[in-house]
């Protein structure tokens, strides 16, 4: 495999450890091996390695022994509890190696990893997955990293065989997970605002393969919203435009009351309306949509 | 004005009469005045129309009046009651003439006003304009009708003035204000998720215009989960894929959790869980996220 997909001349093959072999472990460890990485890998429960040994891995028989084969230490577990788990009792073995913690976990949990490395002197950098596993190691991968700006400089090579928009967020190692977290945000609320115009369209009798077309007119508004938004919202400072956040409540209530008309689940929309509501009454009914921030911050 | 900005040799000079000067019908008016049609304008309220009496409009000053002087009647009004009230008492000037309903409101109603109109051989049909009036007129502008095909067919170069996105999608003439709902329905989810997104970075102390960059990547994912989700929900099937339903869900679920820890409003969250929590107890947790809509479709 190794000698199918050389790494660049750049890259020299670096001892990565891979602990956690789930989906998105061996999913690590496949593009690692990919890379021409000496990859060793471990799993609480055994089995799940056979396939990466067959592509050329080293299966530890302890989380120790793994620790001690790399110097680069991935760990992607279930939680924070997994991975301290394991981590706990290797505090010196892992001293002067490097540790990335890419499991997915609260900024909380990140920070308090990074606090429990810092104070044993080990190299600590967390990050986030934001592919699913089939596109790791790919050009359109995008994985976030915070914490040791060092240990990322210092490896970024080597991170780059996880996926070409490798990222370093921040020195707060709580970043990752925020960014991870936010993103993940933006895309529930969309997904949900598109399957429910879907039921409303279906709802009025008009095919979903026919109102697709159209839908992507909402997906090219939203790069411009995104940018808006972002300057509104550090500046805490939202200018009403043409269409302001009175107006769009009153086309939110519209779409309430046509989908509750045909017995849709309504929920989204109360939920969308009363926070748009909340920052009316705090002031914002000229101001832009971003103004309804102030009330999911606060949210009484 | 009609000299600078004259009407292609293809599409003859047509009298519109536009009826509701509000923002929108002030800016329909401009953008039929900039084609060099001949364009009549009435509002119930007077003082509106001078802007465009000075474009080249024609200020009637009954409805009826209005109404006579054109072949195109387009009214755009703030609700269905309201243009009721107006169309009412002129159903025997509007027969042969061709009347479109530019006025927002639920396809229910859409459909009640075709069926006026039909009981009086109007030929009729309805629009929902689905850009800000400052877009009017511009080759980016989408607009649908539904409705009269005929209708639509004899004077869609004329209509294109308005927008050079000019789409009929059929003949149930519900079926504009049913598209137009099912897009804003999307948008709305999409924006508000967008805002929590931003809510949360920054409760992490990540700067909005850090991570600005970053949600384009969720936006450029959403033209695929747009046309797979279509045709998943036209065939009632919704094959799982690696993301399914039951691990989006425990993702929304974290996201949640990590809002509540930061205080934030959590309701959305709570709805598109409550929601995904439905589904997958119909069966639907190792299938698509598209399958929510059938939680959407039944609240109970």
């Amino acid at each position: 495999m190794a000698s199918h997909h050389p790494i660049p001349a750049s890259v020299p093959p670096t001892p990565v450890t891979v602990i956690g072999l789930g989906a998105m472990g061996r999913a690590l460890a496949k593009a690692l091996l990919k890379a021409g990485h000496p990859t060793t890998v471990w799993n609480r429960s055994p089995g799940k390695a056979d396939e990466l040994v067959a592509l050329g891995a080293t299966a530890a028989t302890t989380a120790e022994e793994a620790v001690r084969a790399g110097e680069l230490i991935i760990v992607c577990v279930v939680d924070y509890d997994a991975s301290q788990a394991i981590l706990d009792p290797l505090a010196d073995v892992l001293k002067g190696r490097v540790l990335v913690n890419l499991t997915s976990d609260l900024p909380a949990r990140a920070r308090q990893a990074a606090h429990w490395a810092e104070e044993r002197s080990i190299a600590y950098l967390d990050g986030a997955v934001m592919v699913p596993t089939h596109m790791v190691g790919s050009a359109d991968a995008l994985l976030f990293y915070s914490g040791s700006r060092e240990s990322f400089d210092r490896f970024e090579p080597v991170l780059k065989a996880l996926g070409e928009k490798t990222e370093f967020v921040g020195g707060d190692p709580g970043f990752a997970a925020g960014y991870d977290l936010s993103l993940l945000d933006f895309f529930y609320g969309s997904i949900s605002g598109l399957i429910h115009g879907f039921a409303l369209a279906k709802a009025e009798g008009i095919k979903a393969v026919d109102i697709a077309p159209y839908l992507h007119s909402i997906t090219a508004i939203l790069p411009a919203m995104i940018e808006g938004s972002a300057s509104e919202i550090d500046t805490g400072s939202y200018p009403g435009t043409e269409a302001n956040l009175a107006m769009m409540a009153a086309s939110v209530d519209h779409i309430r009351h046509a989908s509750q008309a045909r017995g849709l689940d309504v929920s989204l929309l109360e939920s969308i309306k009363s926070v748009a509501d909340r920052a009316i009454e705090r002031g914002h009914g000229a101001d832009d949509w971003a103004s309804t921030y102030e009330a999911v911050i606060k949210p009484e």
